[in-house]
């Protein structure tokens, strides 16, 4: 559990390029956060210059929250290009659960290539697992589900880290199991909270290949970062913009102080 | 002309789902005001998943800022599933006037599905009203035109209720004619207070069949809130943020103290 | 080197349309500032309508951030269509080094038609002038090489003026050169500032034939507030918001006094 900040430091001394497919909803909020931890964004989905753009990255992201048929194609070629160097592969499966073609689109991605970090928040996972639940649209239902033991079961059928995000984020690589408390309700009200806790989590694979302790410690440092935003914010919209400004003064004893992560099996 | 703030209040208990198929430009603010308000954004546009999202929205708002004839089909897609749901449609007519090719994928639009709400400026209105109008890109020209008739009678035409946004907004449903005269002029200084309306109004729309007084509550909301960020900025930049932050805080007493809605006709 | 103020004064009452291809994570941030100048911006790709929207405009910028081959032809026949009514092209060759496609889609798009300024950072317009770069994504790598000269060759070789942004922007038009030692390092820690730079550039091209005093006068103004912006803001994302504010509030004595450009050759 230690090492939290010196990851963070670490990002912050590597800069890594942290490549994107992503949805056109979120894209510019991933591409600040990034930047913000002190990482380089780039976003690229044409099937022309994935591999390339892939060749100079250090992490990838991929996200499904406006697919398309041929954005899955570019998907697969950046994937198989980012296996072939060695770079660890997020997938943010945004909105699974909401149609049919989300859900065969990711398993189409799960079944192609190697993929590091699956994270969804509680319905989108379940319906990874296998569950058969109707999401309302990209944000989290109700599940009634023990979160630790299906974290720990889908990173053992995937074999990749699992993250469940919410109020408690949970992640396991099969093996372990990490509970985060960090964070504060009203990142469950902005656009955009999810899709930016991916690219945060990839900006720390990028430097670390403990999976697992690279997306909770990324975790950790996003949410304490909201949890500091919070208390500058009269609302969603300065919270927003009080996050961005937030990340780059995070500091040691800060994020020692105040992360609220557990090592739960 | 009572009843707004109960409006609002349904829209907060209900967190109606509102599917969106718009542009590129200001879809990530037309998803957080739609959240500000206590709905649920969606952005879905594949033709493969279009329908099974309606299925489980409660509104759908298509917006052709950054049309494309392929967008368009997934528009029908979603349109005829959204008329068989029964839940509204609102269209922005975002840039009509501006060129034959907006002017006419409108007109498919209008003639291909039931519409519920057609929403634009003076220009974009008047345009689709059959007037010869050249519009500035997606601001609004100057019209000599009685506004009133305007609405009333293309309202009439479409069997739709139609919205003119402005300093003074007019909405009607054929028969009663609202005037609105809420709002700031800093709102036409800053990119995407047109389409965020659109939003907002399907969310009052996906909670109540009077689409008229919902679309005229829903802009009376919209527009105290950003009469009271108007307070607090210093510029487009925070107002825009500030507008972010007052929606979840509006309350009766400012509603029902700050409205200025009238009954013309 | 006077005017400089009096350029911004007639962007302000002049108000011209720009029209924007471009991509798809920086857009809202390039209609904000372009309006915050009080221009009127429009974004539009669809190959059947860019000609047409092209007549209606004062300039035409294309960002190649997220390029793909429809695009690129649809940049084509905007391009055309800006060349015959005889308004400025603006090319910002955003990511160049980082893939073989980009650089070969800018050799396509500089020979297909005539481009009026073509901007980037260093690694990127070092690029385009043939040293063999691999530019770390759509950040500037470093490049051991004279800014003036190379941007005073390749806007020979080019016949435009050619833009190199940085902690000093070079701008050259193959005859003179200018240096402008405006703004501050936040810039280069925010997304979208340099995409952003591009169209504040197209804006001033907007209203005066002059293109290098034009794009000069568009960095000063654009880097003084940003300048501004730095003095109330507690990081990236309030430094973003400020921005937006402190344009409309340029004045002619800060315009004045806080300027650094110098003529160089």
């Amino acid at each position: 559990m230690e090492k939290i900040f010196e990851r963070l430091e670490k990002v912050r001394r590597n800069s890594p390029l942290i490549h994107h497919i992503t949805n056109y909803v979120t894209v510019n909020d991933c591409a600040d956060i990034t930047k913000n931890f002190g990482a380089s964004p780039v976003m690229a989905d044409a099937k022309e210059e994935v591999q390339e753009m892939v060749s100079l990255a250090d992490a990838l992201v991929l996200n499904i929250g406006t697919l398309s048929t041929e954005i899955v194609e570019s998907m697969k070629l950046a994937g198989f290009a980012a296996n072939k160097k060695g770079i660890p592969v997020i997938l943010d499966v945004c909105g699974a659960g909401a149609t049919t073609f989300r859900n065969e689109k990711c398993k189409e991605l799960l079944s192609s290539f190697s993929i590091e970090v699956v994270k969804g928040n509680i319905s989108e996972i379940a319906t990874i697992a296998g569950f058969n639940i109707k999401t309302k649209g990209v944000d989290a239902s109700e599940v009634e589900v023990d979160k630790y033991n299906l974290a720990k079961k889908l990173a053992q059928d995937l074999e990749a880290v699992v993250v469940i995000t919410g109020a408690e984020d949970v992640v396991s690589n099969g093996q372990d199991i990490y509970s985060i408390k960090n964070g504060t309700n009203i990142m469950g009200r902005v656009v955009g909270t999810g899709c930016m806790a991916a690219s945060v989590i990839a900006t720390f694979c990028a430097i670390d290949s403990d999976y697992a302790m690279a997306a909770a410690s990324a975790l950790v440092c996003y949410e304490i970062a909201g949890e500091n935003a919070e208390k500058t914010s009269d609302g969603p919209g300065t919270f927003k913009t009080g996050l961005f400004d937030k990340i780059s003064s995070l500091s040691e004893i800060s994020v020692n102080k105040m992360k609220k992560i557990e090592k739960i099996g």
